[in-house]
């Protein structure tokens, strides 16, 4: 089906959107009026620009507080519809969009709405133009799509059909199945958007909170599954009114809502892109600094050894268990973002893929900019993806004894002489990545349609100076976790360390691990001891159970399903490390504990 | 009465918000737990701090979840209250805030709750602390202040009293007489919070959209005449959850907290603060610039004539009938804040005042920083004060022909030779100054508390690059009107050239004025020529009128009430003027061509 987007849905000027619109792929355009209204532009030129750009002019929109009104009034509105199809004539749009009346002088009648929009309809035949109507969900006397039909079908004129807009449908509980009784042909089109579920007023709610598809909390999927079993066939169009798409870079947006598009369109089973490939497991974690002095004593403490080096880059590669972590010394790449001049950064994470090349395509055909593969001749291929914060994403295999088939990142590594000293550590639990700020539901929608993984409810945490938001995303068995977090304003306080990003990593038994890294030297963040007069509050623990944790500055976390034990190191550069125990079913990260951690944190770092 | 503020209403660690309620002259605080556990301080160090601060710990907060449920689950409770009590000692603090349960355990059983509560206020009373019971307005079986009173009463403890809050009691439109039947020493705490009347889920609305009172709909000062009928004679105590408030400067908040609190203490009758002093004009407005080469050709452009020079500073009194601008070329003063790298900015607002040393005074009494009197011996005393934003506010008198009483600010002014050559300018209709982000609210309360203006509705006007919100303030006849407006995020971008501000001119006939202006070479904005085909759908207009407009860059708008007609000049470093001519009642400012406007500024912009 064709794809279409909202000129609404985008920021800048026309000129700017259309052109994010079809660098994104779409293959039109809805005209949102204000847009053009405050457009240098004429409407030939308008309609050359689109031309130009490969995009059709697919809807023009919105005509308001047309029908259901007094004769005189209708008499204005039928002047105002000539001025706008003359205009639209001008522009080679063919549909325009008529939103059920919201006028105090609407009156509830639905003989004399078709009659009004019969006449209107004749009026746009006359110029070669369609009129949808779509009932708003706060329309002032038809506000569900079953009644904008009833008066279409009542109206009874082949240029008057009726649009349907998910965000009205899907916003008010609407029952679908009213939809398979139009006749696909009826429906002129169909306007898609998502929304949060949220106990607001339906107006704020649509004009504010709408993102793309797979963002929210609607089911957008089931809406087109239900128009498409009508016969309808006309575009998918995004019309979404957010208030942070109103600021954001245009072409950005229209890449997050492209993929959304997309990842909709399998949904609801009319495209079918590369299927996902869910990755099994953390591969490695690439660390960049420009230097090792700070990092690499850190490591060692925490019982990683260095037990090999790329055979072609700076990189070294440290290893415990199956927890792996890459220092990337070769900080020429990274210079222009100058995300080293505070130190080591989180840059890259390997995810162990049993499909590498699978999951390099799901990515592409979700607009993921697929990197280039950064490779010396006789390397494995490796292939990566950026993730919308920037942090590369590799597809990965660890070759292990007898494995053949695709070949395994770390042939490319030649071992290092090592003395293991590890200290229990096993794996990577989890890795946690600021997003940049507005960018969440970019992220979230990112992880789960290209990546595969699943998303959690997502929380806030208070940091000292604002709500954080956090949501977790992984795989079933939690073998891969990402923590992704967003602040509360666009510039985190360089002043007070940025916001850094850490590395999760799991011990079966964490009190002896933290005495062994303490032993050897690491610095573990030191916790308030109210932190464990309130714990003592809350729970009852086994003698000498709780001074361990104060002694350890070990924070402590329960669920109905177990029991989740975690420390921290002290940040260096813009990393930290976590060490986590999770008993029992324990399925979360601590949510409560991040305040207290903030404050240490902050406290630090003063 | 005595005031406190919620700790959790200011942003940072728990050092820095005793700081700021400290310095904003706030007489206690409300710890909130949270805080306390994160802070490095120990509960004796946090005593003294407050002591040092001259603050007192008026209430511990909060404790959940105690009452109501199963005797297993109670004495669990008993026992984390024990705990709480013992480091409310160390605390020194003597009132602890016990919130209805919302436990799924909770069961419906009012003489359960009061007999639980009894035993934890005999508890309490062991160690000299006081319960005060408040009902969430999400509580799961009490949730209104009525039914937390019927259970205090019922346990009849003298350690158990209620505490009203006034969001939970507020936003659920309780009836307030039944607080005057609470006899006042069982009210043992009053927690005031305001919010915007909004249709959104209860505790969502309570967690994220708290504000100070004056800044939101809830009728605070209501309740406090209630209380305080009742015989309520404890503090008035601030406690806001808001997102913003989070993350703002504590001390600027504190300031913004404390002002409201003394504003609601004027509504409630309960305090006295000087009686504000409502302008009648504008005296005139000053624009600062490092030189005069772009502004002064303009306003000769526009019908101004430089009429006199102050006698002691580089200003010069430019002058076209009542309305008055002020050149100021001492930018020294100004260097810091780099405002006038970009070029004139309006940084100053003469206000014709009745009483300039009452505004003063009533500025005073409500924290607005009083600047320091710029004057040269024998000058006029210009009693001024800074905006949340940095324009300064003078309160003056325009000396006419006759007067006597308080000196003229023209007075300090020498006439200078000149012809005038007026274009039809009357007086300032009004200005607009941009305020800092996540400061709107301020802004209104200090507009309305400070300088006595009446705030209307707030709107949006939608940028090509965001939302702006605005919200005009002005006195009863409309002889002084202020647009605020805030942008959409903290850095307006300076490529597009700042976020301007602007003086609108009032004019009788603006078709005239704007020939003459262009005649004398003023650069008018362009506006598309899409926004008059808009126009001619919308309206009929008489035979040329509409082409006059198109010809002049003439916007217009009609209400009820009447019309407008408005164009802009070209912006000049960070000013432009709009011209205006009201017609009939109309009482607006063109809003909805404020998007035209926006789009066409960034047009020329780029």
């Amino acid at each position: 089906m064709r794809t279409s987007i909202a000129t609404v849905s985008l920021s800048g000027t026309l000129t700017e959107k259309l052109a994010a619109a079809a660098r994104a792929g779409f293959d039109g355009v809805e005209i949102f009026e204000n847009d053009l209204t405050g457009s240098p532009l004429s409407p030939e030129e308008i309609r050359e620009r689109a031309a130009d750009l490969g995009l059709t002019i697919d809807l023009y929109q919105p005509m308001r507080d047309i029908e259901a009104v007094p004769a005189d009034e209708f008499a204005r509105n039928l002047r105002r519809a000539e001025h706008k199809f003359r205009l639209m004539r001008r522009l080679g749009a063919d549909t325009v969009l008529v939103c059920s009346s919201v006028s105090p002088y609407a009156v509830d009648d639905d003989t004399l709405a078709a009659g009004q929009l019969r006449r209107l309809a004749d009026l746009a035949q006359e110029s070669g133009i369609r009129v949808a109507y779509e009932a708003l969900a706060w329309g002032r006397h038809v506000s569900t799509y079953e009644h904008a039909w009833r008066i279409v079908e009542a109206a009874d004129h082949p240029a008057l059909g009726v649009c349907l807009d998910s965000f009205h449908i899907l916003a008010r509980g609407s029952d679908l199945s009213g939809i398979e009784d139009i006749p696909g042909g009826k429906i002129f089109f169909l306007q898609l958007a998502d929304a949060p579920q949220m106990a607001l007023d339906v107006l704020q709610w649509s004009r504010h909170h709408r993102c793309f598809p797979g963002q929210g909390d609607l089911d957008v999927a089931a809406l087109v599954r239900a128009a498409v079993r009508a016969g309808y066939d006309g575009p998918l169009s995004l019309e979404v009114f957010n208030d942070v798409f109103r600021q954001a870079d245009a072409g950005r947006t229209a890449i997050d809502a492209r993929r959304s598009l997309t990842l909709l369109q399998e949904s609801a089973g009319v495209t079918a892109p590369p299927a996902p490939v869910v990755p099994t497991g953390f591969a490695f974690v690439e660390i960049a600094t420009a230097d090792t002095a700070r990092i690499a004593p850190l490591l060692t403490a925490l019982g990683f050894s260095r037990t090999a080096r790329h055979s072609g880059k700076p990189v070294d590669l440290w290893e415990q268990g199956e927890a792996r972590i890459l220092l990337n010394t070769d900080t020429d790449t990274d210079t222009d973002t100058g995300s080293h001049r505070s130190g080591p950064s989180l840059t890259a994470v390997g995810l162990e893929s049993p499909d590498p090349a699978g999951a390099s395509a799901r990515a592409e055909s979700l607009l993921a900019p697929v990197l280039p593969r950064r490779r010396a001749p006789g390397d494995a291929p490796l292939d990566a993806v950026a993730a919308p914060d920037g942090t590369e994403f590799f597809f990965c295999v660890t070759e292990r004894p007898g494995d053949t088939g695709h070949p395994g990142w770390t042939g490319d590594f030649v071992p290092a002489p090592h003395t293991p000293a590890p200290i229990g550590i096993t794996r990577v639990d989890h890795v946690a990545l600021s997003q940049p700020w507005h960018h969440f539901d970019e992220a979230t929608l990112f992880h789960r349609g290209v990546l595969g993984l699943r998303p959690q409810a997502s929380v806030d945490l208070a940091d000292p100076y604002g709500l954080l938001r956090s949501r977790a995303v992984s795989n079933e068995d939690g073998t891969v976790r990402i923590a992704l977090g967003v602040g509360a304003s666009p510039g985190e306080d360089p002043a007070r360390g940025g916001r850094p990003q850490h590395v999760a990593l799991v011990t079966d038994d964490l009190v002896p691990t933290v005495r062994r890294a303490l032993a050897s030297g690491a610095r573990m963040l030191p916790v308030p001891a109210n932190y464990y007069d309130d714990l003592a509050a809350a729970h009852e623990f086994a003698p000498g159970e709780l001074e361990t944790y104060r002694e350890l500055g070990i924070l402590h976390d329960r669920d109905e399903k177990g029991e989740f034990r975690h420390c921290y190191t002290v940040t260096t550069g813009r990393v930290f490390f976590e060490l986590v125990e999770r008993v029992g079913g324990y399925d979360g990260y601590g949510a409560r504990n991040a305040p207290v951690r903030l404050a240490a944190q902050h406290a630090l770092a003063e």
